[in-house]
Formats: structure tokens, C-alpha cells, sequence
């Protein structure tokens, strides 16, 4: 198979496949309806030694090449009466693009098709989505996840540009672990970001969102949609993201984020992950209780996250 | 006893009872310090019938007397290539105050000797704190929670102010119900708090942060804080928060908010508790799993957070 | 004329005497056309004293009844090297309300004909307005302005509710004045609302943007529109707002605000008049330099403005 | 002189020629005190033919490596009763670095010695500042302003780094172009920083607030500090800062923006100046009345501003 083909099998599959209608016409909550009552007391079984991982980076406040669009954090300080006192912070953060740990909603992206089951992006106004809002996980994502571990498959530190992550590849690592997914599991696939950064300090991993040019970065495959559509994987933790650019992408807007608007997956970007890889390693498993609870934004298209795995 | 020695006790409690240096002269993890592994396991175990409830209030954007500081959320929704596009929002909040359900980091108030374990409100820079920020608690809160339903048990839809929660109402509520709390659960104090502002629309319930006045509203009274120091409660959750103004509060800055620097209480302010009431009652139980995560807000002083019930 | 027939007049006289068209179908910069190269070094004639006076309220971050949207301000301070250091604020607000010194843009208002000029309000999307935005005004608004002190005229302190400021009135004023109005020219109608908020504690000027109910406040009457036009006044800068609930306002959204989208009228709210009419009476004048400049915010809807006069 | 030597005459220059109690101890007005009413009434008998100038660059809301920290503005747009309804924007900015159009407090810097008339810059607190705050200025700047075109005397399109603009320069071109500055006037430092921009898309001026690094970019040297003394500007707009960075720095934590703590200089950063230079040519004059008026914001460290020149 060459490039072009594997092209075309992006933008294929994404329309072939979708979960619309799967869950009713109605349905906003995508394949967070995989994870039953049944998975997540399962997934609570997960919790076995008591350790737990946070799986976020910090607010990123730090403006630079790296953070087009830094997230605001000031503080304030006040004395009150007795000799008591209290202090404060106000913070904003627009809760997207490739610095925040956050988690979009459905209704985040579209193609010509439009968003998941069917509806057009009009359904977002001026204040807030009508549907697909963040609000449809209101109660959180508790379920079992499983950690993919693409530099330890590899032998490397991590991924580079060249070599994307393959949904193959994915299927090679549960094979090689002896891992076997369940519908609604939460996948986190490793790439190594942080390591990657440290070694490339002049490339900041993502784009500039304005007109200033736009760089290279290593990332997941399209042919990826396969492997989390075929497994009914419920909730994609990632560090790196989508391979950008991606010069096989011709015809559609997004490849991996696509599987937002077709199957109607809950995507977590900018998971850090080195930790969790680290205490698989240490705990010897591959699997634990993964929770990830937005904020109850009513309208929203998405929510920073911290999400926290348990061992 | 009368009122004014009630007072007497409450400044005294708070003094004497301090958990500084229970956990080392550096602890930052106040009474999630009692959450321990073993624990984190047995409340995993509570997560029996798969049933989610989300103790979230919606985000607080509408402004109004009752909501004096309201949050911002902004939209925006972009067209681009091969007919694809995505939708954004923005969002600022102070994560304090009388609306947003949030988490209290251990730095957010003082009395006259300092905040938790000794340090002095200095801590607390322009650029955030050096210590008892939110980040201590950066892998999350993750323990068996109990239900106190006040009204329930007084047979009323909600608390009064002149009826204000005490220590001794609690303690006759675990007997009623059999409840037998250990240390590291969480407590849900259930006041009302939906009931009584929708029977009182002209009271808001909180008070103007600026010179515009205050208003009288219901909730907690000083004597919790006993409760809350001899049952080694790690994390304290409410609808209505410290009854305001408490006549008999001459000396001390705060009341039961004291419970945040006196003993490093974990502290979840303005959570939705009606339907985790009516969830248990459904369920037949009083006690679930409890997952409160904050954001991971270097230097915070606290966290909008939406907390989840697990049965 | 009775009430009714007032009511009917303000709806009728802002459709049958629009400015749409008289500059040019494409113009957006509305009465300001009227000041004229001529009229602006005129205006500068009127600097004879040099005593300027500042025209703005605070920046409202005040939280309260009065001040449902308060505008955010946070500092920090940063020490560099050798000793030195800097300190910044950020400031966050939104420019219309009841509160802040702003000045609209054109395409702020619109009624069931559209915008000034014709235009439909989906010139307004996600990211700003296409037509009639705050920086048609972009090189500021310099001219003669006049003062119209209603208190003064009425030998009382302030507007009440029950005695709208009407049409008629500012003919009086500028009769018995002997004031000779200009095409071109600013009026600041003074209705003494600092006084009146004085007086009124408990009616926080200004509805709730929220369901939370609204009410009653003191103001102008839709029959000021008629003023406005047959003078051809390029700006109304005024501390009282439009009369608020209107109950002869059936049939139409706004009444004075009307002006902006049927005269294409400049108008700046919330300015704070008493010390300009303390100066007018100390310098024994009724005119002045007026400036008021707006920040250059493309696709804005206003703009936080600080206006100033110079005797 | 050596470059060295220039760098000991900038710190000691500073230094020896302070301004601090020159308008009395509790002075927060600085240069501006210069500015007398009579002045005021000869700058606005500068507006001969009524022309207008803005000086503001757009609202910096482009996210990109030369603007690291972005303003927001986000907008809605409401449909209310009778088919009318509004529009509204909300914007938030730091109103200093490279990017936006603003006029910095007095007490925005300090050396070793403190901020403007003595004062430690502990007069900043959480609540902003108690002294040298931009509200000294709320009655606006009104003044003569004075176009120094450095690349029109130089002969090109712009200032470049090896080439600082120093003291001696400005001294030329008043020579040259005839020009008599006064006490209280306004100097604008045009050096061609768009069109230094646009011939260095690879050099976002300014630097990295965060720990990414830093860039070398164009300016003026701290020699410029005897012109601005010698001559009592009372307020410097320029298009590029001070040249960063400066080698014979050494010692000192401000080269030119040390003027706003030794003299009590209003500046006013990032102005833009090519068409004012252009206005300049076409009609043949060097001087203008200037205006800049800062918003009304009580305890800030400075504003942004569109300031306006009027021929």
C-alpha cells in the first residue's frame, strides 16, 4: 500500500463507518455509551495497589513559541478582619489547541458532512452548542484504560515526523502485551511528547493558530480510525496528536480528530503520559481504572481535564 | 450551653485541635494524607452498581444578585478546509466564592497564626503560592463518601437560618442511619441549598463581595468542625456553606472554614446535592465512591472541579 | 399628546426619519461625517482655559447589584536584574452595561429593519462585525461639545423615574441658555445619576442581565430621538440611559438607543457628567472641546472610552 | 567615546538627572506636570485643517511568535423582543509588552532606587498600586506633539539593530528640520518598525516573556535619555523600544524606558507611526496637537490607548 492509498483510507473509512444512529438520532454522549454499568464497576476493579497518576500537564501559562494562546492565571490576597485573611485566583483558558490537557466535546469538529450523528455545525451559537456539548459527560468517563506504549514497541525515546503512528502498529503492541481490548476501554497511546520537546527545543510541538507559519510535528496516523473503531475503543488519551501536516490528507479536514465527528470518540489532547508509562512499567500492568471529568459547562466544546489513572 | 459559649468553642476547637506537623513540618496534603492506598482500594469497592452522579453545579455565566462575580464563556466556531471546521469556547472563572462548585486549596484562608501547618499568608505571591497550593492534591481525591441529608432527617425540604447544621445533628445522623464513618471518608453535608433559594428568590444566597451590602443566609454552624476533626473527615462537601453572619462568631475570622487551616480539611464548596440525596435514597445506601479531581493549577489557590458519586 | 400618542411618535419618528443612505450606502461612520474638517478646528477653539475634565466613571470591578458584569483587573509584579523590576495589570471587560464608560459602535443595536445603514445583524459572527464596527471611528471623535444640565434646568438634584427627561426639555434648555446648537455638534445631556444612585441605594441603576428579574430606573423618553436628529447632534454622551421599563415602548426594541441604528448616531453611556457640570458653571460655560476616542478593536461593538473636555 | 562609556553615561545619566521632587514629594504626575494650561490652549491651536491621525496598532488579538501574549475578544450577538436585539464583545489585555498600543504608569518600572519620586515598588499590591497609577493621568494628555523621522533623516526605510538611534540623532533632526521644541511638548520617535517588521518576517520583534529564549531587535540607545531630559518632553511615542538587547547594559535594568522612574516620562510603547510620518510629509509640518487619554482604571499600571494627532 503506498501513501496515497493509506489517503484515501483516511477519508474512506471515517464516512463508511460512523456510529451515527448507533445510540439513537438523538444521541450526544457518543461512545461514552459503551462504557455500561457493567464496565464501570469493572473498571473499579482495576483499582488495585492504590496508586494513582495524574495524567496533566500543568495550566500553561508561559507564553512563547510553544503556546500561541497562554491560559491566564493572576492571584489576589486579602486580609479580613481578626488578623484572617484569604486569597484567590481567577483563571482563563481557551480549552483546545496543543498546550492544555483537555477534552473536546462532539461537537468540536465536523466535515462536509457534518458533526457526529448528522447535525450541522449551526448547532453552535453564540451562546453555546445545542448539541454535542461537553455537558453529554456531565458524570464523567470512568472506565478501564489501557496504556499503548509506542517508544517501548519501538526501542526509542520517542516518535518522530517520519514515522507516524500506525494503526498496525497499535494492533502489533496489544498483541506483543498480550492485551486484549474490550468495548468501551480507554486507550492511552504513548508517543513520547515531553522527550520529544526536550530533544527538539527549537520546533515547538503545533501550529500557530494565526497567519505566522506553521511547523512539522510527529503524531498519529489516519489509518489509526481503524484500530479505535474496530475495538469500540471509548475515549482516545494522547500526547502527540495528529501527524501535522499530513501531505496524504488531501480531501479532509482532520485525520485522526476525525474519529470525533464520525464515530462520535471522546478525544483527551495533551495527556501527559510519561508518568503513567513509567508506573505501568513499575506496577508491571498495562491496564487501571482511567477517570476523566469535565467541567459541567453547559454549551461548552470542550473542558481542561485532569485526568488520573488508578492503579 | 448557651450561644456565646458555643462561640467560645468554636475560636478554642479551631486552636486547639490544629493538624500541624501530623504530617511532617512540610505536609502540604492536610487530611488526604488519610486517603491512604488501602483506603483508595476499599472505596473502589463501593462502585457496586455502576451509577454516576455529577455533585456540579452548571458553570456560573448568568449574572445576577445571587451570582455577583459571574464566570465568563465566550464561543467561536471557524470554516476551514475541504468543508470542515471547529468551534471553540473560552472560559474565566474565580474559582471561589458562593456559585461555582469548586476545591479550597490548603492556602486559601488564614486566621491570626497562619495557614495550614504554620506558614504565614505570605506564601502567597504574585505569581501564586509557594505552598498548600491545589497542585498537592494534583493526582486527585478519591475516597468512600457518606451522605448527611439534613433535611431528611429533620423531615423539612431545607435548612433555616435560624436552624443552623450543628456538630451534634451530624453525629445523630450517622447513629440513625448506622452510618460508621472512617477516617479519610469524604462527608456530603446536604443542607437544601436548591429548595431553600427557590423558596427564598429575593434572598441570593451569599453575600456581596463589594461594600454593597450582605445578606443573611443558612448553613453550617462552628460546632461542625469537632465532628469533622474527630471522625479524621479528609474532605468535606456542601451545598450551604458556614451560616453567615453567625452572631457568635466575634474573634475568629472564619468558622467552619477554619477547618481548612487548623486541620488541612480538604474543603468542596457550593456542590450540587440533591440528586446525589435522591440518588441514595434510590440506591438504598448512604455511602459510594467520591472522585473530586482539580485541575492541575500550578500556584493555585483553588479549583472549579465537578466531583462525581460512584455506586 | 397623551402617553400613547408619545409612545406611537417614538416608534414612527425613528423609521420615517433614518439617516440610511445620506452619507453613502456604505458608510458607516454615521453622524460623525458631520464633523467636519471645518467643525473640528472650531472645535479646537474651544480650548481657551486649558482646564480639561475626565468624563469616565471607574473601570467598574466593583462586583454588586449595580454591577452585574464587573470588569476584571489583576496585577503582578516582577523583580529582573540589578534591582529593578516592573509591574502590569491585565484587564478584561465587556464595553456596554449599565456601568462602564463606553462608547457603541453602529452595529451594536439593530431593530426589525436591521442595522444602521440597512444591513442585517448577521454582519455580526464569531469573529466581530463586518460593517459598522467601533473603528469606523478609529481616528477618534473631536468636536464641540455642549452641555445640557436637565437638574440644573429643574432646579432639582436629580432625574426621577416618574419625570423622564422628554425631547421638549433640551429645547428648553438650550432656549434659556441662549445655546446655538451646530450640525456636528456633542450633547451631554446631565440627568444627575451619581445623585440619584445617592439617594436610591437600594435600586441599583440598571436591570439584571439574567432571569433574575429587573428594575424600574430613571432616564430619557423616546421623544429626545426627535432632538437629536432635527439638530443633527453627531454625538449623545449621557449619564442617564434610556427611561427603563418603557411602558410606552410597545412595538419597539429600543427608544433612544433607537438613535443608533435609525440616525446612525454616536452614543456613549455610563459618562460621568457632575464634574463637567460643576466646570460649566465655575468657566460660565455651556460648550467646550469634546474628545472621545475609542481603542481600535476591528470587528468591535464598542469600546471602553474615556471622554474628555477642554474649557 | 567607547561604547562602554555610553553605557556608564546612561546609568549615571539616569542617575544624576532624576525629576523626583521636582513637582513636590507626593508628585504622581511627573512630565505631565509640564503640560500647562496654557500649553493645552497652544497645542490645540496646533488643528489648522482638521486632519486626523490615529497612532493606535490594531487590537493585538493574532496569536503567533510576535505576539505571545494575545488579547482576547470575543463577541455575541442576542436577538431580543419586536425582531430587534444587540451585539457585544468582550475584550482582556496586558496592557504592556511589543505589541499593544499603550501608555505606561509611573509606576511600571523601577531601578535599584525605586519608581518615580522615591517611592519602593511595594506601592503595588494585589489591589494594584497606591501611588504612580495611570489614574494620575485621567484628565488625558493634550499636548504638542513634535514627528522625529529617523529613517527620513537617515535616508532609509528603517533603524536596524547595528544601528541604534541615539540622543545626538534627535538633536540633528531638530536641527535639520528647524524644529524648536519646547518644554511640555510631545516627541514621536519614528523608526519604521512595520516596515522593519515586513523586511524581517523571521524576527518577531520583542522577546519571549516565558523561558523560550529571546531575540535581538532594533531601537534606541539609553543616550536618548539626555534628549528627552534636556529638553522636558513630557511624553515619548515611539514605534520601536528601547534596543534590546543592549550590550552596555550592564548595571542597569532599564536603558530608555528608565526615563519613566528617573523622570517621571510618560511613554507610550508601540505606537504606530508610519502614517502619522506620511500625514507629516503631505502636509508638510512637523508638529500636531496630540492627544492621549488612558482609560479611568484605579490603581493600573498603565492603559492601552489610541492616541490621536491632529494637524
Amino acid at each position: 500500500m503506498n501513501h496515497d492509498q493509506m489517503n484515501d483510507d483516511t477519508g474512506a473509512y471515517l464516512s463508511e463507518n460512523r456510529n451515527w444512529g448507533r445510540w439513537g438520532p438523538d444521541d450526544e454522549r457518543g461512545t461514552i455509551n459503551l462504557v455500561t454499568p457493567e464496565r464501570i464497576v469493572a473498571a473499579a476493579g482495576m483499582a488495585r495497589s492504590g496508586r494513582k497518576v495524574s495524567l496533566s500537564r500543568p495550566f500553561p501559562t508561559d507564553a512563547g513559541p510553544h503556546n500561541p494562546q497562554p491560559a491566564l492565571q493572576y492571584w489576589n490576597r486579602t486580609d479580613i478582619h481578626h488578623g484572617g485573611g484569604h486569597a484567590g485566583d481567577w483563571i482563563g483558558v481557551y480549552a483546545h489547541g496543543v498546550q492544555v490537557t483537555h477534552l473536546d466535546a462532539l461537537c468540536h469538529v465536523w466535515d462536509a458532512d457534518g458533526i457526529y450523528n448528522g447535525r450541522g455545525p449551526d448547532v453552535l451559537g453564540f451562546r453555546g452548542t445545542t448539541f454535542g456539548g461537553i455537558e453529554a459527560w456531565r458524570d464523567g468517563i470512568f472506565t478501564r484504560g489501557v496504556m499503548l506504549d509506542v517508544p517501548r514497541h519501538r526501542g526509542v525515546e520517542f516518535v518522530e515526523y517520519d514515522e507516524p503512528v500506525h494503526g498496525a502498529e497499535l494492533e502489533e503492541i496489544l498483541e506483543k502485551r498480550g492485551i486484549e481490548l474490550q468495548p468501551g476501554d480507554a486507550v492511552c497511546v504513548y508517543s513520547g511528547r515531553e522527550k520529544w520537546q526536550a530533544a527538539n527545543p527549537d520546533k515547538p510541538y503545533g501550529r500557530w493558530v494565526g497567519p505566522s507559519g506553521r511547523h512539522e510535528y510527529p503524531g498519529l496516523h489516519g489509518s489509526c480510525n481503524r484500530f479505535l473503531r474496530e475495538h469500540d475503543v471509548s475515549l482516545l488519551v494522547w500526547d502527540m496528536l495528529d501527524r501535522q501536516p499530513d501531505a496524504y490528507q488531501s480531501g479532509i479536514p482532520f485525520t485522526v480528530h476525525g474519529a470525533i465527528h464520525a464515530f462520535g470518540l471522546a478525544v483527551l489532547d495533551n495527556a501527559l503520559l510519561e508518568p503513567l508509562a513509567d508506573a505501568c512499567l513499575e506496577e508491571g500492568r498495562d491496564d487501571f481504572l482511567l477517570l476523566a471529568v469535565p467541567l459541567f459547562l453547559p454549551g461548552g466544546t470542550g473542558s481542561p481535564v485532569n485526568p488520573i489513572a488508578v492503579f
